[in-house]
């Protein structure tokens, strides 16, 4: 029964269990570029044989490999970091190997402390290094040579010769060139995907740009039959000074396609449109055109680019909302009808949650045998904005349309453009969710407005910043959108717009608000129950009094002010909770990655009373400096405290500030 | 930019996080034969539609898969359950789909509830079913037929079409033939090794057979100069029936090959071996012959055979112990030089941990260029031995032996003989444990003499038993073995011996002693502070009294009794600890799979003390039946108390019982 062996046998060591990896590589992780990767894997041989490693490292269309040496963490694991400093896919491998030199010193040097070292042994040794001196190079080869010649030297002392062995230089000259005969190496490399710094940090501003042409104060009364100028392009345009003002830096507009005639939706969602309702920017396509066509009212072409243009000079981008469905008018529907369900009547399948109907949307049917087809088409969409200038991307309800299909996409559009974000709208199910973002998203909506308490908080960044998901899931935080009018704002204090605005945008580093309803503090429901914002602007043009003097702009303009001055803020994963005595209170700190720069962030999460509790946050617990005062600062108040102790008192009074945002001076 | 796709595009099911799994599939999980295997796994699919999925398993070899549905069991998690009834390789792999006509008789239902389904509904359903007659066979096709053509008839009711197509039957029928052209397959089946159910569930007896032939009461003083008769395979052979008796059902015999003669350890290891000392059996291999040759004085080849047909009269079986390692005088030393490492002065390369040097044993060079021939000799001792009927092997310090070389070997071994267990003595660090367990090992020894504390055990058993290691680590807990006599027993308490005998046999469905130096309570170390004992049987011959009246064997055969009669503890898998009020007790259940057996164990670890507490233990949480009257009935003592409450009152005294070996009546 002799076998020929189809396998290196003489690899000894085995590679268990490396982290970060996902899925055993089917998906690779994420990073932004500057991040780091800390990686780390059980590395295994038989014997007592000294073991070395490295992680391997390059951008993926590198020639080499950068090689970084795995440091031992006991218990048979490995570690290694290395930084990310470009755009794309990277790849990451391990490579580790028995080192007999090593071993070799190891057993020298306690045989020399217990006297019984022998002449053999520095022959043993001499060998290995004369080994080496045939992989060296330069004058490495003969500093080898020589020093195999003093091993070996027998009439020299066999102190000398041990001395020779164990010394420092002679150690790092041998273990230069190592023997990688018998090397195991990972069987696929991993893979990281590098996204730009703003895929980490962002400040996002949603905006429905028809509302951008009703001057401040022009009266209009919300839900009345007044019908308000049809805002434009250069409208936005006007608005970015105020915008920028708030330090957003994304500006991200609903669809901006024409919208559909045919079952139009009228205000508050009402399914006839009375004579002159603009319906929904979701209900997208018209006879004017689809989803590479501008609607009318809002400009040319021209005008698009000169606001993608414009935006630029004050470091914003734009951002567009890819929702891929058609109106009935879509000229999809005529020019493709195989990409649409058909019903035995021969009418097109409307969209419909059973017994509700949504007759003014059909969707894309995924299962077509025209597929292929339809893909490319939907991928065309996105290049066409791509090539206009828009690089970040927010995409409609993504989980009802094919995960495969999205996996495919992101890749085709990354390949060429890895700087383009999209940002994944799917309000479902959790592990849909972290799918679609291990599938290529590059940031996701959250549950971020449902979790209104400081123990769902704690729990929920705890899943998003210590588990799984903080390696493929980005959570982006939003305190309000168009469709989301979350009961705790329907107070209409500002306490809670306040304090809702601040977690979001301190828990995480990407966040958002949909304005001006959010910092002009709008809270009434279409109805009590609804999370539906009364005259909702998805169905109405509306009038926004930007000078109106409850605004919160300014608090919003002086927490995008400290987010992009503190690094501390700028990622999520150095977020800690920290312990609080008061359940109404939530208190976290985040740190950057040198330890400098501390943020700790109080809020009351009762808006409606004074609450207090001591709270414990010591410098042991993110510092180097035990048991000495430090200062921490309100950036919003600007008052400052000495603490002296690891629990300190706080007292938040919602009509006052529901917060503290504290720096640590030192 | 045109993309010729090469993937099924209609393909909208993904399927996630598969459990249980090894490293992606790299290995296979383990089971004996008769135990199920729970699966799940996430399952995703775009939109609303709702899906299907099926589990497929069959035995490797088998040409067609079963396929048993996957029910949900919430948040997008799916489950299936499977037994395997036959040894070797099973592979199982999960198959998900849309279902097409389950979701199309959801919308029917809620739109009929709310009075809007109409005949466009219908005929939609009509087609779906027209679709699954043409996939139908037999009769099903006409039924299908039929049912098509009432859900179409526009001239009946609607009511009663509705009827039709949400009657059980004719759901039941229309599922049988799902639409599969779209389902989504994961890439690779996942495997199961399934081992026969010693594998799980065993006793083991270690015996040194040149013992044996030591008549009882024949007066030798251990450590004295008196030079016992050797034993034999005979003596071994009249020694059955009382370890039979005991209950054990694998006899494991240290090595029985011929013992070097060059540089024999003397006894209590002592460098110089006196003429007369036997040696250790593991310093293998002398002129006589290496590891497919028998120790003369132990018997022939034919004495041999018949102690291994013996044993299976009486329901055991002999295992063999494996040390691939050789003494100065084994004949591969000059059959093949070149498998052992030489130093410069031609000498061959002896055992050493620095500064110690273990000059009677020449490990074997796993990095030696004529390893395959190395591996195939290796290969070729199982063999031998298997084809003298052996089933069972402890391998001996398997992890300073290759990891690959020993995942071939046993995937060589089992391919032809799967019911072979291998027991890998690895005292080693977990990670090595562990990787050689995935890597075929059938059981494990394990830390289990040395966590002597409650909470200890059950950090320990709930790794063992509840995460990852529960798919593929098989423990076999040993109180003690001819290396480990532990401080806990050095004190020669039977409560300590009784004690940590019921732990090993009921916290592990296999385990083992060393005998009779166990129930003998045999338990003075060669030094203080060393876990070597005295006048140790590796290297010298031992008479044993086993007539001994303060031997347990009564109590250990009671113990086995008890382990046979209650399927409870035939397995680690519902292994549950208790709340204990005393630190000083540990109280655990284990339960069978259909609930009906159930035992509660209760140890008094402080073998000086009388010791009590409450402990609990409901019913409700092992069984159907809350805040009912149970009996506890004592399988040691036969003292039976009846229980009412959650929380009940123990009390252990070590000198009466330092244990409660609980079985539930109801």
């Amino acid at each position: 029964m002799k076998q020929k062996l189809n396998l290196v046998g003489q690899r000894r060591v085995v590679i268990d269990r490396v982290e970060p990896s996902l899925d055993g590589g089917a998906f690779p992780i994420k990073r932004v570029v500057g991040e780091s990767v800390q990686v780390e894997a059980d590395i295994l041989a038989d014997g007592h044989d000294l073991l070395r490693a490295s992680l391997l490292v390059r951008p993926k269309k590198a020639r080499s490999w950068r090689e970084i040496p795995l440091k031992p963490a006991g218990n048979d694991l490995w570690r290694g970091c290395f930084t990310v400093d470009s755009l794309g896919y990277w790849e990451y491998t391990l490579r580790a190997w028995v080192d007999h030199s090593q071993t070799w010193r190891e057993g020298l040097r306690k045989k020399h402390d217990a006297a019984v070292a022998d002449n053999t042994d520095l022959e043993i040794g001499a060998a290995l290094v004369r080994a080496a001196a045939k992989r060296a190079r330069g004058k490495d080869v003969e500093r080898l040579e020589n020093l195999a010649r003093t091993l070996a030297e027998q009439g020299q002392s066999l102190d000398r010769r041990v001395a020779a062995a164990l010394d420092k230089a002679a150690e790092e000259l041998v273990d230069r060139y190592p023997d990688l005969s018998h090397k195991t190496d990972l069987k696929e490399p991993l893979r990281v995907w590098v996204d730009r710094e703003r895929a980490g940090f962002s400040a996002w501003y949603e905006l429905f740009p028809r509302s951008a042409g009703v001057a401040a104060g022009s009266g209009g009364r919300a839900g009345s039959d007044q019908v308000f100028s049809h805002g434009t392009f250069q409208d936005v345009i006007a608005l970015l000074p105020e915008i920028a003002r708030m330090g957003f830096d994304i500006l991200y507009l609903p669809p901006v396609h024409p919208i559909g005639q045919e079952k139009r939706k009228g205000r508050n969602n009402t399914t006839q449109a009375a004579p002159g309702d603009p319906g929904s920017p979701w209900a997208i396509g018209s006879a004017e055109g689809g989803h590479t066509a501008l609607h009318l009212r809002l400009g040319s072409k021209e005008d698009f680019l000169a606001l993608v243009e414009a935006a630029k000079t004050y470091q914003m981008e734009i951002a567009l909302d890819i929702a891929f469905q058609c109106s009935p008018d879509h000229p999809w529907v005529k020019e493709h009808p195989q990409w649409f369900v058909h019903r035995p009547d021969g009418s097109i399948q409307y969209a419909e949650n059973p017994p509700k109907k949504y007759e003014d949307i059909y969707p894309l049917d995924f299962e077509t045998d025209d597929w292929e087809a339809l893909w490319n088409e939907l991928l065309q969409v996105f290049l066409y904005w791509i090539d206009c200038g828009v690089r970040v991307f927010r995409v409609d309800n993504p989980h009802t349309k094919s995960f495969p299909f999205w996996e495919w996409l992101i890749e085709r559009v990354h390949e060429n453009c890895p700087e383009v974000i999209f940002l994944a709208e799917a309000f479902t199910r959790p592990k849909r969710m972290y799918r679609l973002a291990k599938g290529g998203f590059t940031q996701s909506y959250t549950y971020f407005t449902w979790r209104n308490s400081p123990e769902e908080l704690r729990q929920y960044l705890t899943e998003l910043t210590r588990e799984k998901p903080r390696e493929f899931f980005r959570p982006n935080f939003w305190p309000n959108t168009p469709d989301i009018l979350h009961e705790d704002l329907q107070s209409g204090k500002p306490a809670a717009f306040i304090a809702r605005l601040v977690l979001a945008a301190t828990l995480s580093s990407n966040y958002g608000i949909y304005g001006p309803a959010y910092e002009l503090l709008e809270h009434k429901p279409v109805r009590p129950g609804s999370e539906e914002y009364l005259n909702s602007e998805k169905y109405e043009i509306r009038a926004w009094n930007r000078q109106d003097p409850r605004s919160i702009a300014p608090l919003i303009a002086r927490v995008n002010e400290v987010r992009r001055k503190n690094p501390a803020l700028q990622s999520n994963r150095n977020l800690r909770f920290h312990a609080v005595t008061n359940p109404h209170l939530l208190c976290y700190s985040k740190t950057d990655d040198d330890g400098d720069n501390i943020i700790l962030v109080c809020v009351n999460m009762d808006y409606s009373r004074i609450q207090s509790g001591k709270v414990e946050f010591s410098l042991p617990a993110v510092g180097p400096h035990p048991h000495q005062p430090f200062v921490v600062r309100d950036l919003l108040s600007g008052h400052s405290w000495t603490w002296h102790d690891y629990w300190n008192y706080l007292e938040l009074d919602p009509d006052l500030s529901p917060v503290h945002l504290f720096v640590i001076d030192r």
